[in-house]
């Protein structure tokens, strides 16, 4: 049984200004709920779960205090999910704490990324690359958004973000080459990165600022054949790292 | 001024049912209104805009017959608008119709991609790389659904897009070399296609069906570096396009 202040509380959290101020987000489904249960049990604070997931997960739960596990019916989850489909279980997590970054390999630096979609499919994509560290602008998407945890499918726990003015961490940075992705610059393919850089993705609509292309080393573009204006960021992202990890030259 | 019937009209578009009825889909936003009113005019049925667009937009209307735009208040394209943030112009576009398809270079074939956000981003991909044919299996996500159309950003009006069970398309061209992505396949950087073949992308869950991989020549995987355990469905297809596009050896 879920209470009217449950309910507020958990509707709360889909508002960043809640979030930041309990330290929580949700997390929902069942694969998410057993990688975070699995991962960082230690950071799970409710689970609110119908009785047949909760029945079947039983070693899931193990190392989660009883008053902190809400059994509750179908009709309840629709009330507190914000996926369209609610699906058995939904946690409330603590806010992640990352230790201190060696900015070894590639450095992922994203500047106003403002959809969640795909600041949540960049985080997987970098995942998949084994890009461990991405920094975020001060204007990028807020990565415990819900729509960004659930298109992570889980990433969230292996790669490591910050969020900082992105011109500070170039000026902090100097020996690392940062790479920009631009309509216009030197073919991708022509490209032999060193093994420690960063490579920095633009907003959507306005792509890389001035500012920071000023303090990038290189500004790198994917051909293009036909002639679509511009790509996906995410779809971009994925195409340079891939690159970047797999085929180029001194790799 | 808009009619209660005209509004109910064309929230019924945002139903297929109804767009295949009237065999008509809609359009929204400055951007990719004006590519439909340069690129099609002959098919923009209707078209809705606030009054400072019509002003500023007086050449794009040229081919469009008066009856056929309506100037509304910013509150009317609320109600008929599917965006969050309903901007300025919305058209009412007739379906486009393909001359067939030469199936020259690479063919993109989508399984059951149910994302609509994915099909159109995967579309506007396809565009970027010169790729002019998809074709699309009957479980597909309806290329017209409003969603699709705006991630495409007008690349649907370049791309020749079809709906077919795939099975019959790998049966009715035997000469054409299926490359299915796969988890578990060679690596993509290991392989260089022949320049006519087939890209086969597979269902976001489920990935590609035992029936089509029987039918692929070919399997074909993304390597990792990292621990995500997939790559969102629009990434891969990039991240191959872009290698067989402008990588691979032959090329």
């Amino acid at each position: 049984m879920l209470s009217k202040s449950g309910v507020k509380y958990i509707q709360s959290l889909y508002h960043k200004k809640f979030r930041d101020a309990y330290g929580v987000f949700v997390v929902e489904g069942p694969k998410l709920a057993a990688e975070f249960l699995t991962e960082v049990p230690a950071l799970v604070k409710e689970v609110y779960a119908v009785k047949s997931w909760l029945k079947n997960n039983t070693a899931l739960l193990e190392p989660i205090e009883d008053s902190r596990i809400h059994a509750i019916e179908p009709f309840e989850l629709e009330k507190i999910s914000a996926l369209t489909t609610p699906n058995q279980v939904l946690l409330v997590v603590a806010y992640l704490s990352y230790p201190p970054s060696d900015n070894a390999g590639i450095t992922l630096l994203l500047e106003d990324i403002q959809d969640p979609g795909n600041l949540g499919t960049i985080i997987r994509t970098a995942d998949w690359f084994g890009v461990s560290n991405i920094v975020c602008s001060m204007a990028t998407a807020d990565v415990y958004n819900t729509k960004v945890i659930q298109a992570t499918m889980g990433s969230l726990l292996r790669v490591h973000i910050d969020y900082l003015p992105l011109t500070d961490w170039c000026r902090q940075h100097p020996d690392i080459p940062v790479y920009a992705t631009a309509l216009e610059g030197k073919n991708l393919y022509e490209c032999t990165p060193p093994e420690n850089m960063a490579l920095l993705v633009g907003n959507e609509s306005r792509g890389v600022s001035e500012a920071l292309l000023a303090l990038s080393a290189h500004t790198i573009t994917i051909p293009r054949k036909g002639k679509a204006e511009s790509l996906n960021a995410a779809v971009a992202t994925g195409i340079t790292l891939s690159h970047f990890t797999f085929s180029s030259a001194v790799r």
